[in-house]
């Protein structure tokens, strides 16, 4: 599991001075991106620019239990839970420091090339993901 | 079914050129907030500030069937598919000029006061969405 | 001058109900956007993907003179103040339906191709800038 | 001086695959909620719900030196410029890798009570801010 503590800010916070959904979406793609930064070794500039794929979501489910407030320092985990032939399901969970339950979510990704198209993982990133597996085939 | 052409603009994409994925959701929360300006003649300036309630968002489903680039013009369709005692789950298409599907997903909200605590939808909401819901009880 | 009406919304807004200032800015870029769409014809698709050019801004002044709030509709006037030989000035206004400025500013632009590098103004782009100044030279 | 380094991560870049300058504005804004945070030890939820107190943007000048890349950790520096009875100038900076200026700017907030109008600065927070001066008068 890989787990990050992010801060609730002004930027994420609407008018009832909770985080605005939407805002989660950009923290959780931040997630991900250091996921492959940190763990993989394989940060997105590589990926994009020099390797030019692509690693678009195709599906998002998520459920937001409680409201964040500005100001609540959350810890986010990140589980790799399935890995395909050229996806990955990913779940997040959002923790409050009053130990209840922000958000959990599960996240569909593709690996594709610059034209759009699935591909399979590459050796190396197939390996990787699969050594970070929560449960092991 | 209540419809809106949005186009997709430069803050909208990402280094690949296409719709990143957070941005979407603040344009299917415009679609509601629309929605009910339009709709339900319900603004939510009196929603939050004159009668202090709120509609947060408790869970999403989404599945991006495919990327939308600079430029498109999509169309997004919302439907009122269920209401409950103090729920609402919407469905959102979006379509592009080429009559392929963009995204679909299903949102549900719940009606709550300014404390956070759900309650019953209020009659005339309850009426006006009543009288959109897809498929009549 | 070039302008639209553009509604507040949920998504503009902060804790304390009004527009982050930070959210202007995307909405200042669109404004920039539909200009080049509407007025010069030269849709940003064709700009960036066709022609391979941007158009970075590289220096903004702006004036936050009153607040706005969720449901404001505002009006979004652009100028063009200044054409030099790769650059370009615009000022934005903005306006509420109480007719209080709600902001003044000075944006700058820049011609440059793909790497970065400004380039003048090709001769179409030139013409109708021109013809859109505010003071005829 | 405040310092921090953010890296620039995907939800920052535009298709050029650089930094989109709205972006900046909400890492520049996280930057003063942090100084409030971290050196005048006055987080902006205890300010703004727990004293009914805001700090509006009501002026920014920047200046876009050079582009930023997706991946790019740069150092963000804060400085007070000059403290007036309400009002707050503080300086932005930012440097890349490569010791290049990305970007500079000037930001005046003002200390406002709940409904807007300004306030002089409380007496806290004034020898806090006075304190961290570039320029001791």
């Amino acid at each position: 599991m890989y787990s990050r503590d992010i801060r609730i800010e002004f930027n994420h916070c609407d008018p009832a001075g909770i985080v605005f959904f939407a805002r989660y979406f950009e923290i959780l793609n931040s997630q991900v991106e250091n996921f492959f930064r940190d763990v993989l070794d394989y940060p997105w500039e590589k990926l994009m620019f020099a390797d030019r794929q692509g690693v678009p979501t195709v599906r998002f489910e998520i459920e937001f239990r409680n409201p964040s407030k500005l100001g609540d320092l959350l810890r986010f985990d990140l589980s790799v839970e399935t890995l395909g032939r050229s996806s990955l399901d990913l779940t997040h969970a959002a923790t409050g420091p009053d130990a209840t339950t922000r958000l959990s979510a599960r996240q569909r990704l593709v690996w594709v090339a610059r034209d759009g198209r699935s591909m399979p993982w590459p050796d190396y990133l197939r390996a990787e993901l699969a050594a970070h597996l929560e449960e092991q085939p």
